[in-house]
């Protein structure tokens, strides 16, 4: 089976999340990278381009879809992998052009944008999948099949976190700049930089839909333009509810991701920074520590795991995960065929659903934190 | 330095804070338990106090203080261990015969009682503790010189919960039944019996008064008259923001009480089930695990520790400083002096804002949660 | 039932194990303490026991075991809490004048002693209790409970440890002073401190005697006359085979007892620092988390347990369980009753296995580690 | 720069191996597999190259030595990754041919073809990697430049540890099967397979060589015939003394290789299962916990780790970076250059060891726990 051609947008030498997209592609070797628009000017993406070896460097996006489209060996994918403004615009160029689209999150820095780029989505035979890459951790499939397969009943409480302190002070380097700048960010800052993730993860594995929320929000450093912290409370459909903090005020924490699930008949807790590990709690009996491809794991986690239990995989495998399920379903479609059963990986409508939020987010803090539906 | 006779009010045979109560005021040997009216009725309370050994046994609360304000060698402060609607008749009585009441928490069962029994206390010579236990852990006390002292700069984000699963299902054995009854209990359920100890200890260790909250509260439990679960919001004094967790309905959880404090400058976290340890992160630094009597405690944990670091210290250790921090109040009150410096025990005021914060939590709720006033 | 009345040899001012030992009796009500000998002048026991409030105190312990045998409200047991090397003399004139002996560990300094002693022992009619206390905690019970009820299956390996680091340089208080004297502590220096409960943990979660060893022992720190660190390699009755590593110079280490057992079927793990937790899992399922009190935990755990699951015993609550055992088989003897089905103390024989422990270590470190019987 | 062309020899279908040498080649983009000799026979070598889209498959090693060597475009290195048995004849034949040798562990079966292979390649200009995988952890090369700092002083005690729980019972699938066959591993089971690595990481952080160790070695499980677990007392140059645990039947351990290092003025501890933390204790200071890449992290880990603290890595990062810097020597040697300042990786010698270790402990078992020279 032949590797699926990819094209990057952004990524350049100084950003962080390009080069993670890249080593995700590669780890199942499903993917060759040969084309890039890697910067915002054409001379920062050739310096990129030559650094990484590319066959093919453009000097931005616009020239890369429209060229590369015209190409029989052109790219088949592109990761777009810049700050969220940008989103919108480089993503409908491949879309309209049928190339499938692997974009990181959040879907656009605003709620107009995102709704375009559902349209946009919608009337393109392309795939669009969205790296929420915590979605890809083995143990994160193990809890959604658990909570799937009633094993702690009828879900009542979620508590989600994803505390950082690298914003504790205030920061100008780049990676800092973009993220607290509303023009590139969007209206949220935690909220959209990690909240997103958080929200997005307590809904991929409980299954249910946030029906609305009220938010606090706050921008604790001076002169911060966007919410440095926030707390949220939810209301899901079918009546369980919700806390969600997200902060990047918090010391002590790096990626502190974590969330706790608990229904009628038992609990789960889950943390990214130990991510193959599942606490498992039928009510009324020991807590178990089920572990990756251990006792009492799952297909569900199996089938995204690549080593023995007691050898931890990480991030990048989980990330790694994301690109894999995406390659099944792109060699599928170009076969014509669906995707196998079981894939699975985040679409526009969880990006929109996070733009949603953080939208929601901003909305109801603006009003004392009123409940703000999600679909305002 | 001669014990103090004490009293106790409740605590009878199957009752469980009883005991409690007296191995604290047992361990560091400051007090001699001499009278009860252990039970609602003088058949049960007789047969409680003999089980115990006690010397006098009384028909009821009123009986023995009435009496033993009249002895020569009658009890010099009581502990007040009934359910919750009992606590301001019960200590009304003693306060106005000047014997020093010890009363478990919450302080009442409604927020009338609350402010009758702060008048009552204002207008009594005798001392009142209440006994929120959590404030006797070293390694909480240690966490308050910590903040106090300026080593985590200006709070910015306090997350408390005290998650509890025991309630998970309905259970109808005594311990459970009271602390669903709002007769007994008062209108709060999880946020009266544990929500109130997460609130308390939020404010005792950042030295933070809560100014306003929103509270989304739930019954999940079918048929249950009062709340087993709480999401609220805070905002403190000086700006700092809060969550706050309680629940009785979260498998896996024990008495997972947590609290997480993030200044300007670093932060710090306690678990109340691994309570001999202190995580502080000045922001920048590897994270330190303090030990209760290690190398980085202070003074302020010293003070109320009686093992060296690396031997555990417990609930009822904590539980035993409360005691003893009283017993040096009483022992000073006795001999007209004021209690010796450091001597630090949660007062009648705590109590009150512990019951404003039931009420407060209630109404927020009530209103779809919006932002009530603590002093509503 | 009237306390037991207690007397106490050693345990001044200045100690740290004597203070310990009255915590521990006051815990569970079931002595009252009213006779010492505690220091090694007249003077300064004086002076203790006029700290202590003690009724009758002794210029030594030979002068206490004397009067109070005469008096009919006498001491009916005595703690001795000494240096080892005092315990022999001491224990022996208490036994022959029929007075319980309640006895710090390691049982004396010498072996021929400890031989002696378990001639006094026997050739009384009073009990004696060896406060190896770390088998009063309710999870080693828990673990002692299912090992004999086959949960892991015949047991083939036993990992044991005790790391401290104080002794990491050298050291001149008081405790350190007599601990690393030969003539004080006997030969062994950590072995003896706290090797001692290491080996004897290790026995009695197993219900193993260990038949021989082998040992490499060391003194790091210059100038030191015992042992510091200590590794050896046992070999169990049965065909189980075990490693044992204590150490005084492991920084990091406060007292970080552990104990793992693995068997055919299962295997077991605890560790002193976090006393409430016990880990089990049987092969190929999940590991489970037993907590005190908690769901799995059963009766052995539960009668010397007093609070409920999630709230934290410790150290104080595991040494006042050995002495509430031994006042169940105490009160016994007062009424010349057997001790009651369950009541489970380290004895007299258990002091000897440990004095032969910590010769044996040094004689096969003598040896370049040949395997010495521990009956040798 | 371009790819290194890479060959495998072992590492088909059902091998687990194989595959993650393949993982940890691709990760960091520096080497091309084209050429394989999966399997014992040419018919299952040819279906694993070919569900691997290998360019060019062979019947065994030796023909593709041959044939690569002759090639222009021949493989310029080659993983080894057969059973044990094997290693000894097929490094041989790529090294003649001065084909750089990847080589898994332990070098090889018997301590006589160690010797042999270590001539094999004192006389070839080719490279010997050898994959002592956790060597390449970020937290352990962090290690090692702290003891080599001498942030934690002289060494005094290492205490290592690999106990895994898979061998409990009888196994008869190819991963077990081969494992616990003598012809195939060597002498010993757990020894080699588990113990070269504990043994060889403390070798590594330490930066200390092994002069003698005493082991009492057991096959618990009834007719294997390797052992399944060993107890190893070990003595270092310069004085450090340790001891050394593998285990195959400990029930709840999965992958539990654990290294302590205590020192003079401080301590260090390190867990493969949770291998981004690094625990650090100054003797006298509170416990710090270090974090890849996070504050106290220094250069000698970040040079080989590749997303921020708090984003966890894992086994095969850590394996990729033992082939990525193998990629630095290789490139540099095709250079004509040394390979550049801070490359690490394990070699031939530490091969070597690793055999004498193994033969060392068959032994001194054998003698009862004589110590024997690891020179022996």
């Amino acid at each position: 089976m032949s590797r699926i051609r990819l094209g990057m947008v952004g990524g350049g030498n100084d950003a962080f999340i390009g080069g993670v997209h890249r080593i995700a592609s590669r780890i199942d070797d499903r993917y060759e990278l040969v084309a890039g628009a890697l910067s915002s000017t054409p001379e920062k993406s050739r310096a990129s381009g030559e650094a990484l070896g590319l066959p093919r460097v453009y000097d931005d996006y616009k020239q890369m879809a429209q060229r590369e489209a015209r190409r029989k060996d052109g790219i088949e994918a592109v990761s777009i992998v810049t700050p969220n403004h940008v989103h919108y615009q480089a993503a409908r160029e491949f879309l309209k052009r049928g190339i499938h689209v692997i974009c990181d999150k959040p879907l656009t820095s605003t709620l107009a944008d995102a709704k375009k780029l559902v349209k946009a989505a919608e009337s393109s035979d392309a795939l669009f999948i969205l790296t929420h890459n915590y979605t890809g951790y083995p143990m994160v499939r193990q809890a959604r099949g658990m909570v799937a397969g009633g094993e702690i009943g009828a879900v009542r409480v979620v508590q989600v976190e994803y505390p950082q302190d690298w914003l504790s002070v205030e920061q100008d380097f780049k990676q800092a700049a973009w993220r607290t700048d509303p023009n590139q960010s969007g209206a949220g800052g935690s909220t959209g930089d990690i909240g997103t993730h958080a929200f997005n993860l307590a809904c991929f594995v409980t299954g249910l839909e946030v029906e609305s929320l009220c938010a606090d929000i706050q921008a604790f450093v001076p002169g911060r333009q966007v919410d440095d912290n926030a707390h949220v409370m939810l209301r899901f459909s079918g009546g369980a509810r919700g806390m969600l903090w997200c902060s990047q005020v918090a010391p002590g924490n790096e990626n502190a991701l974590k969330l706790r699930v608990y229904g009628e008949k038992g609990g789960l807790e889950w943390a990214q920074e130990d991510p193959n590990y599942l606490w498992f709690t039928p009510f009324g009996e020991p807590k178990r520590l089920i572990t990756r491809n251990g006792a009492g794991a799952g297909e569900a986690a199996a089938r995204v795991s690549r080593v023995p239990p007691g050898h931890p995989e990480g991030y990048l495998e989980g990330f790694a995960n994301i690109y894999s399920e995406a390659a099944e379903a792109i060699v599928a479609a170009r076969d014509g065929r669906p995707a196998p059963d079981g894939v699975l990986y985040p679409t526009i409508s969880d990006g929109l659903k996070g733009v949603q939020f953080v939208s929601a987010c901003v909305k109801s803090s603006g009003r004392d934190a009123a409940w703000v539906r999600l679909d305002h």
